[in-house]
């Protein structure tokens, strides 16, 4: 039986005549795209043209829930109190769906992005907010988290599946931390290539080796690769290679 | 038997600390609601709290789309091309739609607010994308239009269904179009009393007194107060109790 | 010879339909205002008028700058890089001095918002970049400060004016910390009269008493009062009438 | 004598992180830049960054003024009143002007964008509200415009100096009007050494070929290249050489 893991990339991050990203070269790689709703990048535009772009490759749509900040991409730490998180994700989710049901599709999945998805990682009432909009708009919705953070957490107790995840282009720390921000890809293997025999190894043993040099335990369902990161669509191709020839199935959770 | 008549009004459109109408005292009076989808006003945790007061008082939910343009409460004409604006019509219905949702409901109708509303009577193009983008989501949607309008046109040849509106607190040319800015309370009526009668006389004898002073046809199953006229649930009150006593029961569509 | 106070006041805080704050019925009771540029609250036709008001009552204009967030009145932190503040610092000053300058006036002073105001308290970084906007723009610029603050420390030390401020409405704790946010008026003295009082007193011996109950000094060369805390105006005016009696003459720094 | 002629472009339209436009390449060819205030694009970031560019290759810098929609990049029709235009022109200029000041410099010129161009154009209140912005300003600023068009006629009026100008880059009908959306670059003469060529005869003769294949006159002391024109930063540098050759000194006005 062949082992199966998800490939998810961010999507739909151009705004106006603003373009961003590099969509339609990595989509035919990947089995789930993190769409933006609109708060953090997107607009309702690129989000339509973006869910179906992701449905003529049979690619799964989430939602890519991000602060409403899109001067600085999401990317800046914003003291959004929980009630208004849930509001703020529930009303990206919802704006997402519509197009992704005009399309005749469902949601697959949600999403935070850049500074929500870190502050979330420690912040349980943030994440136990995310995870309430999701059950409130659909208890079949799966989120992205990574395992052990406080996303992954409220989200198994409040009976919100959990999708462990990777992040292929970029570097791990020995305590298991991500670096998410001013990364170099070299931390997380440099060459595509390399990239790629990194993510086969961590699905066969569950471990990378980290910026620090040591071995540190990830677990993961889905692996993910930016789309705005240099070379994005290489490393796309050459994860979904790699996979390949390790026989690995790529398809959504 | 009971002739039936729907009263709608314009609702949640406060925007974080900035608060706007009457919606708690205008809401025991009518029997639907246009919440505003966070365009022209409104935002995520308003429309929650707007959902939720609708549902506490069994007033039906609609989609108050308008153009994205909060410094102008949406007022202003802008040029959005019809297929930008089947998408942000998608969108904004779709980011409403999740609330109502979340709290068991769903939506009941849709209405555009201020110029686009205004804009759409005439333009046959923008009246198309606001019906795509209804029929998209849901076709058992029904949409308020003046009754003769491009808007009325579309949504009746494309299968949405049509609840033609009369604008209580609005006054009506000779010619049957609505004096929508910088209108005069006088020119509508005066007192909520006499509103409630101009109102009673309309859905009765199918016609108002225009400001020029002559008859004007207007066909109505909904009446409309807007929630930021002067006194305006006073004149929600008095229309209510005006159709009561003419024996008229205020239900939605 | 009559000691001199400044009063100040946030004011322009409206945004387009949005109407905020008591500003005109404080305006006759203080000496300078710190006028919103658009960021957290505030629109350039609100800007206009706001300036057209200080003048008419030979107040001082200053730049109430703020942090980017409408929906949240500038009150949220906001994870906004130094560089990136200063920028937009010296974008809003630049915005307000446009409109003073149109009326023949120039600006006065500089004072943050909510969370900017807060996070410069403690954040060096911030404070640098405030006051280094402020200094290119104009090097006889004001900024209002807490004493011993971050923002006190960097402005002095780079060159620009300090004034002390206290802030009227709000309580202190015996540590110093002024409680900004939920706060209570009676921690501030309840009853407006009562609010005069503490303020005549601070003046005179320089402490007050703190919400455990304690004194705790303050140095003060203007006192603030908010245009949006309930019952404002009296505020300002028992200020106003208290500082008379007690012989101070209430004029810019 | 040499006979002088100023070249323009729009600089400055990116916004966080989305990249827009050949702002360096294209700098070392022209005299004059027209910078985006934060409405249209740019933010105050960008701003800062470009007015430095524009410092350091002598260039001359110009407030690009345009409507508050980014989505649209200011290119939609707006329903703007004019004495809202006003205060939103105030803000802008005085936004760029602080930069420019913290730059040890001052702003040269006004020209409106998009949109709000075109709209200027034909009517006479917007452009009046534009000259009296930046009149209020500074006396001694500029404004580019169609010669002939109402915002030449209330500049020339109110004693704001007119720069005419000439779409290096986009077609003109026969009847003088631009073609300023949806053009094809053959209309402007295709190739950047024919549209060099097509400038340089403008200058000499004052005529140009129409899109109808006639000669159309034009008056023109500055000539525009956009930096978005598919190629620009080839099309200035043609220009700027066939300028030379013709013993044409490119200078700001």
């Amino acid at each position: 039986m062949r082992k199966r893991i998800d490939l998810n990339c961010d999507m739909g991050e151009s705004f106006g005549l603003y373009s961003y990203g590099a969509d339609a070269e990595i989509i035919p790689h990947i089995s789930s795209a993190n769409i933006a709703c609109g708060f953090h990048a997107g607009d309702p535009s690129v989000m339509r043209k973006t869910v179906r772009l992701a449905l003529d490759h049979g690619v799964a749509i989430g939602a890519h829930v991000g602060f409403s900040d899109l001067r600085g991409f999401g990317r800046r730490l914003f003291g959004v109190c929980p009630s208004d998180l849930k509001d703020d994700v529930a009303y990206q989710i919802g704006a997402l769906a519509a197009f992704a049901r005009a399309a005749g599709a469902s949601l697959h999945h949600v999403k935070p992005h850049g500074a929500l998805y870190m502050m979330a990682i420690e912040e349980r009432k943030l994440s136990r907010a995310m995870v309430e909009a999701a059950l409130e708009f659909d208890e079949d919705l799966m989120i992205y988290a990574i395992r052990g953070s406080e996303t992954d957490h409220e989200a198994t107790r409040l009976g919100l599946r959990v999708v462990p995840e990777f992040f292929a282009d970029r570097g791990y720390h020995s305590s298991g931390k991500v670096k998410m921000f001013d990364w170099k890809i070299s931390e997380a293997g440099g060459l595509p290539q390399a990239i790629g025999k990194r993510v086969v190894r961590l699905l066969r043993e569950g471990s990378v080796a980290s910026i620090e040099g040591e071995d540190v335990s990830v677990q993961a369902e889905t692996v993910c690769v930016h789309s705005d990161t240099p070379g994005s669509s290489r490393i796309a191709q050459a994860i979904r290679q790699a996979l390949h020839r390790a026989g690995f199935e790529i398809k959504k959770p």
